[in-house]
This record gives structure tokens, C-alpha cells and sequence, in this order.
């Protein structure tokens, strides 16, 4: 018979769980026979003695195990996914969905909300007057089958466990072990009856982990534990030291995507959603080589198709579909603040972090899981990385509604541009691509 | 302002807590702003990152603080007491704390119930019919002022928050660590108000501790924390590889007490309940040598003082004094069992843990915190290491009431005896003595 503390001692003293002794564990949750102080005591000493690949691919199916797998073979098609480590201004999602989806690819999407200093999907998506992101299960299948392509919000359905054992480990300082990290994510991916999934694991200030070599362990691990569990997996591996795009914020970020669907966005925003897109279309054989499939990803931009199915994809979800050709129906801000650059140079950095806690200063963002935000407020950027400023020229756009904290918000995002006196060049984006494919 | 997850990442990250971040912590369980599931993950962060002596003592400080710390300064002289790390068949309390009382030292004494292999004073003073361990505080202090000893378990009042973290290492692998061992023990007996502290830590297989440099280490760290917070503090470190004297049991051993004091118990028995006597003379200034301090132990034997001491004590926590003339008053079993030789040769060995484990089968001990004993049921030894037996000799007297586990008790028993062809010595029961006087 086991035994919780038999488990948790053997952790402790460095040893490897069985796939059993880990599925008893995670079942106990639900069960009621292991404590909450036994799981975290659990969590301590895997996050200081850590856990093999074996360990990682049981946690991570005890945990999708946990609640509904669901079976979407019922509808023909590949299913490919794409998941955000998250980031400031990251807003691929709702760009490189349509896209995919207009080439073809089935595209479930169950996304998270923002935290932070960083946004989420969800947030985002209910900036649109109307739009739904908490639908059923059954509706999730039937919007995917009727535009092919859907998104929803973590139903209590899906993987309880990892939201028991998230909570546990937030309040415990036990989230940023590579293990848990990787299997909290895909067993919410892997539960939502995907063929293939995209990772976009961001590094830099900006990003949940900052270091590159920890970014490249935890694409490494999830690429592995998604192939050890018989999907197609991709990761690249892309900069977060400045914001992505232009807007950050939740409707202001929207109408950016807009603008990228009709082929007028930013440049480095376009470029990385495309470069996922493609990576989904090529996963699901829509295309036979990654520069075939950048093709028709941006056919799909300039046909206006993947606009349409953007369109589509609002009306299913009950949205006011009329903001895709007047995003001024979006929520707007009563006030705009504009900072002005203090001297002349080149932009030489431009730190995300403080840029995502400063926006969420402004009401963009949650200090807490249960904060509200405010859909209208943000930040518009006019110079980034690489720019040369004149001394009075904008840096920067406020969206203002609440003023409390607008001081502060402006001077952490002064902060935030670092100056050189030489012309500089933004890094590339991308810096490494992993593929692993099922053998 | 303080927050557990901070702490607990400190922790995590090898760094050394405050005190205040430990007395915080430890304010937070009655406070009930620090959750048991982030206790256990910080329990699980010191198990495997360790703790200071600062540490040590700050947690042992505040825990000692969670509840009464007992003020004995109304009553005039030395107040000393004993503590075991806990064998089989260790029952010096009861032999030493009337010498010592007999001697002029005060011996206020909070003691333990018995789990698992090991016994506990409780329950041994517990069959003397209608002796009461649970005594307030109150009537505590009385009867040390009446008689100069007192034997009462741990109430409610004294270091509740070591009960609660006890029970959660309990559940969660996290007992072992020497930090949390050394802070647990000495929260208790500084609450019992002492000023000096004898410490018996065993040593061997029977040990808690079987490993000497763990005990070594437990030994010292105890030593020091006691001299950091005023006390005086001397440490032997005794073997626990056979049990101490012949008898194992409750009621079977206060009788083997009885003869003690009477001047006619084991050698061994008699020797380190006189050692440990000695101690406490000499720690509470009542002798000038331990050579002198052991003189007075054998007189106080050899004129019924210390007998007389017993005697007054257990009249006065409503026992039955009677016993003290006639054990056999005291609970005696339906049955008696011998178990022979079944071959010749010199005892090399009679480990004491199988031993614990097979006493406790009988009834004698707790399989489980809630376990209910019988007092009359044990055993009584006729050969231990060193001793030459011949075929057919009886090796110990098993003191039988419920026979459900009867056999399983008597072969592991019969396991626990090792022979040798040459003759054996018993080795020396005590390996080391430490001293820790305040400067």
C-alpha cells in the first residue's frame, strides 16, 4: 500500500519516483488522502532534488489525467496549438490562430489570463464588446468544427490537479522547478485533444525566466515530455527584452492584431506570428517545407482570409464582430498622455519587465489572480530598439482612464529606455529553433 | 511586512532566516496567517538546506514562546532535568530522578508517551494504579515545591506550536533533520523552567539516531543551543544496542525501578541512572566532582532515601504507593512465557530495536499515535551480550495477555540474539560526555 511520506522521503532523499507512486500522488488530490501539506512538502524537495524525464511525462499525464482529455477525433483534420511562456505585449495568439486556421490547420486554444507584469490572451479577447471565453466543452468542439478555430478560457474540467497544485506552489515559492513548470503547461496543452503543439518559450527581462540556458532546459523538457506522449512538438526560442509590437494592453493590443491581419502591423510582431503560423501549418502537413508554409501564411493576410476568420471566430464566440472594420468600437480611454524624450541618441534598450508592471500600474494588468482590469488603458510605443529620438519627440503613448498611479507608471517606463549615443540594431528575435518530432 | 512565501524562497535558496523571519513564522500558526502546507514546505527547505545555530536557536526560542514558559523562580534552589533521546527499556527517569530529588536538586520533569520501538515515562508511570500524569501547571509547581520532583506529561500550554509542526513532520518525511530534532526537544524543557539539562543521547541500533556521528551531532547541537539561551548543559552519549537492563515493558519496569532503588537492579541500569544522576548533582552545584556527586547517588540507594523520594512522589500524583513495598500490586499478566536456547554459546548481540518492535506486539507500545497499551504484558531478559548460555537455558520471560501476534513476537525476539563460540564483553555503555556551561 502506499503511503504519502513513504513518496515524499523517497523524493527527499534523491531517489526517482515510480509512474505509480506519481499517478497515487496526483490522485490523492481528489481522492482526499493526501494533504495539501504533504503535496507541497512534496514540491519542496522535488524543486531541490528535481525529476528525471520518466518522473516529468508521469506527473505530467497523472496530471491531464486529473480531469476530461478531450476527444476531438471526431472532427477530421489536424489539431495544432501554439502556448506563449508569456511575455509583454505578446499577443501572437490572435494573430497566428486566424492565420493557421484559414490555412487549414484545426486550432484549439485553451489560453490563461495575465499576471503580473505580463498579459493574457483571455483578458485580451474579452476586450471585444460581447466576446464569450467561458463556453463549454461541447460548444468548444462545435465552434472548432464550424471556423476551425476556437478560444476558450481553463474550464474546472480541464486538469484540476495542476490548478490544485498550481495554487499550492505559488504559495509556496515552488513554481520556477523546470519539472513542474513543464508539466503544469502541458498537461492543459495535451488535455485539449491536440495532434501537435508550438511552443514560443520566450528569454530575456521580459520573460517568466529570464536566463537563456533555464528557457532552453524548459523548451528542451516540454519538447521531450509532449513527444514521449506521442504528439509533434516545436519550440523556438525568441526574445523578450522589449516589448512585442507597439501596443501593450488588452484593446489597444487587439486593434494591433487587427492591423496585422490587414498586413499593417508592426514589423517584428508580424514577423514572429508568421513564423509560428507557419510552424503550425508545416506540423499539419498543410505545407512540405517552412518556406512553402510562410507563403501561405501571408497569402492568407494579403486574400484578407485570415482576416475573415478572425471575424468568424468573434460572431462564434458571441462577440460585436463589427470592431474587425472599426476598431474604434473597441473600449477607448478618456485620456492620452504622451512622453516626450528628454534628450536626442538611439534607443539602446527598452526593458519589458518594468514596461508590463508599469501598464499594469495603469489598470492593463492583475497585481492579484483576482484584480479587474480595465480593457481600455495601456501603453502605445512610437520608438523601440534601434530608433534615433530627437530631444521633445514621443517615446510613447498613455492610455489613461484611473490617474492614481500614473506617476509612477511614467517614470518606470523612462526608465525603462536606456540611450546610446551611437546608432544600435534590435536583436533578432528568434533564437533557437527545436523540433521534435514523434520518432 | 513579512510574507511566508519570501521566507520559505529564502530557505530554498540556502540563505540563513532572521529571527524575526523564524519567530514570525512560528506566530503565524496561532496567528493563522502562515498556512500548515507552507509550513511544510519550509520544514522540507530546512530538512534539505540545513539551518545555523542561530537558526536553531531562534526557532527553538520562539517555539518555547508559542506557549508557557513556566517561572520556577518562587521556589528556592537548582532546578535540573533529564532528557533521553529514547531506547528499549530506558527507564533512568524513574531511578534518577529520585536520587537526584533525594539529593537536593529539583527535578522538574515533562515527559513523553512511547511510539513505535521506543517506551515513554508516561506510560510507564501510568501503571502504577492511579498515578495521574496530567497534572495543570499549577498543581505541578506544588508538588515540585512539596516533594522536589514531579513527573507530568506535556499540556496543552507548553510549546503548542512544536505539537503542531511535530505532527506535520510526522505526515511529511521531515523528522529527521538535527536542527528540527534539537529545536523540538529543547522548546519543551526550556518551557519546563530549568536551569540546567542533562542529556542521555542513544546511540546504535535501538537509537533513534543509530548512526554515532548523527547522535554526536544532535548532542552537540543541543549543548550549544541550551547554552545560548542561559542554560547549563551536559550531554553523555550511551550505547542503545541492547536493551538497557533486563526488563521491557510498563509495569514490568517500574518493578525493575523498584529493585534499582533498593540497591538490587542491573549493573547497567544502575550504572547510567547513577551516571545520570551524577550529572545533575553536579550541575545544580549539590556536589563539587562527579566523583563526590556519584558517592551521594549510592548513599541516597544505600539509606532508602531515594526509594523514600518515590514513594512521596507517586502518593503525591495520586498513585498507589503500596507498590513501592509490594510490586506485585502493579498490573501483572495472565500468562508467562519462557523462550529457550536452542543451542550454546556467548550473546554477541541483542539488538534492541527487534526487540522494541516485538514488546510492542505483546501491547506493551504504540504502533500508532492513538494506539491503546497494556501495562502487564513485556519481557524480562535472563542472558544479554557477554553472558554464556547453554543449550536449553531460558532466555528471556515473555509477559503475555493478548496472544494475537505471540509468535511473531517470539521469533523476532529469537532473531535478536546473535552467538558467538568465543566469549563476548558487553561494550561500555557510555561513548562520550559533552559539557556546555554558560560562559
Amino acid at each position: 500500500m502506499l503511503r504519502a511520506v513513504d513518496v515524499i522521503r523517497k523524493k527527499r532523499d534523491g531517489e526517482a519516483l515510480s509512474a505509480a507512486e506519481i499517478a497515487w500522488m496526483v490522485g490523492g488530490i481528489a481522492r482526499g488522502d493526501v494533504a495539501d501539506y504533504q503535496w507541497s512538502a512534496l514540491l519542496m524537495a522535488i524543486v531541490l532534488k528535481g525529476m528525471d524525464r520518466s518522473e516529468t511525462v508521469a506527473l505530467t499525464d497523472a496530471m491531464m489525467r486529473s480531469g476530461i482529455v478531450v476527444d476531438l477525433s471526431s472532427i477530421p483534420g489536424a489539431k495544432v496549438d501554439k502556448h506563449s511562456t508569456g511575455g509583454v505585449g505578446d499577443k501572437t495568439s490572435l494573430i497566428l490562430a486566424p492565420i493557421a486556421a484559414a490555412a487549414g490547420v484545426l486550432v484549439p486554444m485553451v489560453s490563461g489570463r495575465g499576471l503580473g507584469h505580463t498579459g493574457g490572451t483571455l483578458d485580451k479577447l474579452e476586450s471585444i464588446p460581447g466576446f464569450q471565453v467561458d463556453v463549454t466543452l461541447d460548444r468548444y468542439k462545435e465552434i472548432l468544427r464550424e471556423t476551425g478555430l476556437v478560444l476558450i478560457g481553463q474550464t474546472a474540467e480541464i486538469a484540476p490537479a495542476d490548478k490544485f497544485l498550481y495554487a499550492l506552489r505559488d504559495a509556496t515559492s515552488t513554481v520556477e522547478a523546470i519539472p513542474l513548470l513543464a508539466s503544469s503547461i502541458m498537461s492543459k496543452k495535451l488535455a485539449e485533444g491536440i495532434d501537435g503543439l508550438v511552443l514560443d518559450v520566450k528569454t530575456g527581462n521580459g520573460a517568466f525566466l529570464p536566463d537563456l540556458e533555464r528557457s532552453w532546459k524548459l523548451a528542451e523538457t516540454m519538447c521531450d515530455v509532449g513527444r514521449r506522449m506521442g504528439k509533434k512538438m516545436v519550440a523556438l526560442i525568441t526574445r523578450m527584452d522589449q516589448p512585442l509590437g507597439l501596443a501593450v494592453g488588452n484593446a489597444v493590443e487587439v486593434a494591433e492584431c487587427l492591423a496585422c491581419l490587414k498586413g499593417a502591423g508592426p514589423d517584428d510582431l508580424t514577423s514572429l506570428s508568421l513564423d509560428l503560423a507557419a510552424e503550425m501549418i508545416l506540423m499539419a502537413s498543410r505545407a512540405a517545407s517552412i518556406e512553402e508554409a510562410r507563403g501561405i501564411c501571408e497569402r492568407t493576410i494579403a486574400d484578407g482570409s485570415a482576416l475573415e476568420r478572425f471575424r468568424v471566430l468573434i460572431a462564434a464566440q458571441g462577440g460585436d464582430a463589427r470592431v474587425v472594420d472599426d476598431p474604434g468600437l473597441l473600449p477607448q480611454p478618456r485620456r492620452t498622455i504622451e512622453l516626450k524624450a528628454d534628450r536626442a541618441g538611439w534607443v539602446a534598450r527598452l526593458d519589458a519587465r518594468p514596461i508590463g508592471v508599469a501598464t499594469m500600474l495603469l489598470g492593463a494588468g492583475r497585481e492579484r489572480v483576482d484584480s479587474k482590469i480595465d480593457p481600455a488603458v495601456g501603453v502605445v510605443f512610437r520608438r523601440k530598439v534601434g530608433d534615433r529620438v530627437e530631444s521633445g519627440e514621443t517615446l510613447c503613448t498613455l492610455l489613461v482612464n484611473d490617474e492614481a498611479r500614473l506617476d509612477q507608471a511614467l517614470s518606470m517606463i523612462e526608465d525603462a529606455y536606456h540611450w546610446s549615443d551611437e546608432p544600435t540594431t534590435p536583436p533578432d528575435l528568434i533564437v533557437e529553433r527545436l523540433v521534435a518530432e514523434i520518432a
